[in-house]
């Protein structure tokens, strides 16, 4: 199986230490094609950032697909220009934050976000509500530090988000708590060791999804929203090569 | 790896049917542990027959937890007892309805449901709106058959079954279908390939994901909703052996 | 009027105090057919203690239907098989929490609900959810004690749940409390007295809603969701004798 | 126990057919302090003849409270003014709609409504998605025909009804229904009789309702939404007589 | 453009503060034509205040009409009768809070409402579900005085308001806040400025919003909900002079 | 005042006929600066469209504001980038999906909308649901014809839309219809008068509530959601210049 990972902003480190948490993710006999994009900003916090990531994400998608790939992950937690990969692919793609929330709510009832910065907050609930979490998603919380900061010193990194899943633990209950950005995804095991909390991780969660969907045969359905975009000047071609 | 797959009902060529749809599902190394559960009713069809079924259900998952099964597959489409199951169970538990509903909002922006009985629908229709499928669940539809007549009749079934997904496509502009009922899993594959319409199996789908969940070494949250069943008189033992 | 008063769970003194309870609220001429569930769990404090007390619950709704019950009232806070039961009997089925709730939505517009247990707070959550309480119901509140040890000390009892109401009349603006323990009703005038603040009793309200159903003459409907259970090996007679 | 009935529109005739229900409805003991509304319109339909009925209905209550009534029901199915009149009021104010759907999914889980004019449809869908029924009201249907129109020809006002219910339970599986005007109350049994679908009248239940509610010793909460209105010019007396 | 703007309540001297925010807020060319609405309360605190300020109001909407105003504004922040406005009007009907919130969800992704008195929170809470403001409004806060208060001592007010914008910013994130009321329409520039914070006030928003509705030629829709009255005795007269 | 309206497609005969219906629909005094995007789709009809459309409008944003822009319109109905829009931008950005329920809930109760092509009825459906339109928004109707052809043929288009209005009347009971895409604006008025039902047109709604926001002085909230976007490497400046 092989598995297309885009790392939508451009940083290399960050696409390394994801390429670390899928391999760790994946099956043998998996292959991963990881994918960093180019000409994209460096980090992805808040909604113009995403917006430019977005076509060159999406250029990447279809390359991939050329060279082989059977399924896609979005390895950023906003889930920037999910349903535009999903028209451009013929096969499945896969958003972290969605992969994230459907195992969170397979294992806990109740559970809460952690991410970087307070703008990104917003964004994060009003995914949590459109991918119908409802009730069970209790709160998203940020350590209020940038994206590219989280690599920079770990323990400091890993000591913000411990209080964080501490708090949601204490303060609304959470039964589970969702790492809220691609570059937390090293952290994840650690946490859960030393907080006691299940922590789930939207690369690892992801790339096992995808080689599940892989392994039913399924891909995106192509009769209505996903449907290959129109023939058309400055469009993606209707139908990958 | 090994993958519990409980028929909450009684009748064995059900199970014999949801064996082969999971065994099929499986990948290389995963052992199916099919099992039928006794003194249930033999077919499920409403909110009776669901309560009757689960005592043995969580009886016959704390076996197979005690024979070193890594997650259990619940195969019937109300998913019953499912939150039950979760206390009383260490490793994941999946219902085949919530990873169907799963898949499908992956595939697709709008989909609709297939299932046996017009009985059926309103309980299907509430565990969609509980698992946060909102508008993407178009409708939930009926062939209007017993559950048991499934299979006496394959070919009268798989016609009833694809008239109502064309119906679907023609009429609310289904993307995709969900097949609504374990008994329908064998079907699945024609149904696709005759209507041109993506036909997902709950069945198929829960035992990829219980895969993914295995590979991931998640368990279920033990803090809240799913924790241990209380110690008492008349309860399930606390833990597990 | 014989209305017929289950406590799903096993525990003779807390069905005596149920009963003492429902005797305060019936009118003259008024019959409690007062049973304890045999079988079941001392207490039901989560999901699998709610799947192990329906069976025989219903099992009991049967047979006080064929005694002559003319409506029956499950008296648990997480009103377990609720449905279950209205498809096994012709006569209304009457959960104390919907009960109380629809009470609550009539005296007030805010309020608060103070239960046992913190893993109960989720599951009567959902159902004020499902009930349709959304804005409403301001937050689930536990004291933190098992069911069985409500009784234990009474005074201990009364002192948490004040404080609990104190906290909703400060915190949220509660305007009425709900009691989420049918073990608590017999506290239900003190509290209102001692704090200031209406407090609505799951079990008065239920017994009172019954004797109105039986005085309108309705009856369950047996047209779809809550129609007999279809005739099969395992399940409940069609209908009742 | 004494009941205030107030019809808040100002036809007599309709107040007497409304008085029948709602003595039919009462149990022995209970008095019916039967009250039309004067100055308001001649009947109720749409949001300006609401604003004209409830000052005077408001005015009615009042008087009533002081004449000793222990819970009052608003006989108009759009429940006019049922917010400010639990202001003005120290004992229980009972909507007929409120009620009317609190027995539909006591008894139901699906259920329909039918109204007299087209114009009503949206005010009611608005009520019950106010009072949390969601899902559960599947839809409001409208004969279209006046308020006043219904009582001139009582066998076509019948036919017209059962034409809606068959039509209900025909096309959206309604599995019981809600009479939308408090000038049908009368025709409730002999629809249930003809249709074979278990029909529901506001009236009847309010009279219910609010025999409970007395039985029970509750009154309208006064901490906040429903506190009495502040001394003012111009406003209503703080506190009733 | 000749728009009126009516305050519901009775006190003159609230109706000239909202009219130097109206005539701050108007266009060259645009004429505001203030009115005190007549025999109403002096403030409006609660339902029984809006009730008995809505048929007057309703009155001066019909004459206003017949003045020549192509548009009407009701500048009190409960939106008191603004369905039934809308009935008895050929030209647009604006809320004050209705038009806040459309101004705020455009300027902001979250924002709270600051109010007088904690009686209107849940008022305005449910204004602001029905206006589908959802999660976008974080939460409603009040100062806890009286609305004539408001003018007896404006640097106080200021002192309060300004606190909870403080709060808000803090405690929820909010991005924006609005007035949730009219009488503090004169204190949004000061407010802005201080807190830095964007300050939202509805009678500015709902005079502008006017002034677009005229410009753009629409009225009322008189197909449905908001048809004119039917005739009848009692009533107001099907169609303005 | 200088409104920017920008065309996110490259076609520069629609921006045309958007520039005809914007400046029919600007005040005296409003200056119109009228841009077609540069490099995107020649139409925006799907997620893919929109994805490449966005990043060169989010420029055309920025230009425009250096060029003294004090609000922004996107005339597009998918309301692409209007987030990321509102990050890049001081001044109002305001898209004319948004815009248009913003005055059919103000005219009417329920609406219809009718759009192009079939595969943007669920994205438009999801917008709905997100600016809060809920069951104020009937349905979203297509009339299965590109968005370039719609200019090819008016008499054609418009006899398409005609029949979808009178559809939506008569099958919904809609109040009043918005159009759903910028390409209908130029058929607005006709179809008012020829199907008496309001027809709003979101081009026309966004230039006037553009000159509206212009003049209460609000500008883009800076605090949270719709913040500068951070500095990085191929990211946009953090302040317009």
């Amino acid at each position: 199986m092989r598995i297309h990972v885009i790392n939508p902003n451009s940083t290399a480190s960050m696409t390394a230490q994801i390429g670390r948490a899928a391999t760790r993710a994946a099956s043998a006999g998996t292959t991963i094609d990881l994918v960093t994009a180019t000409g994209t900003p460096s980090s992805i916090e808040g909604y113009a950032d995403e917006a430019l990531a977005v076509p060159p994400m999406l250029a990447a998608i279809r390359a991939a697909e050329a060279r082989g790939a059977m399924a896609h992950v979005i390895a950023c937690f906003d889930d920037p220009g999910l349903s535009a990969a999903r028209e451009v692919a013929a096969t499945p793609v896969i958003g972290i934050c969605q992969a994230a929330l459907q195992v969170a709510v397979t294992l806990s009832s109740r559970f809460s976000i952690v991410t970087t910065l307070p703008r990104s907050v917003p964004i994060i609930e009003d995914l949590a509500d459109a991918y119908g979490a409802g009730r069970r998603c209790r709160r998203v919380r940020a350590i209020d530090l940038p994206v590219l900061a989280l690599e920079e010193d770990m323990d400091r990194s890993h000591a913000l988000i411990a209080a964080e899943i501490h708090a949601a633990r204490r303060e609304e209950g959470a039964e589970a708590v969702v790492l809220g950005c691609a570059g937390m995804a090293e952290l994840c095991e650690r946490l859960t060791q030393e907080t006691g909390v299940p922590v789930i991780d939207g690369v690892t969660a992801a790339v096992r999804q995808a080689e599940a969907l892989i392994g039913m045969g399924y891909r995106t359905s192509k009769l209505g929203s996903y449907a290959w975009p129109n023939h058309k000047a400055g469009g993606f071609a209707p139908e990958a090569a």
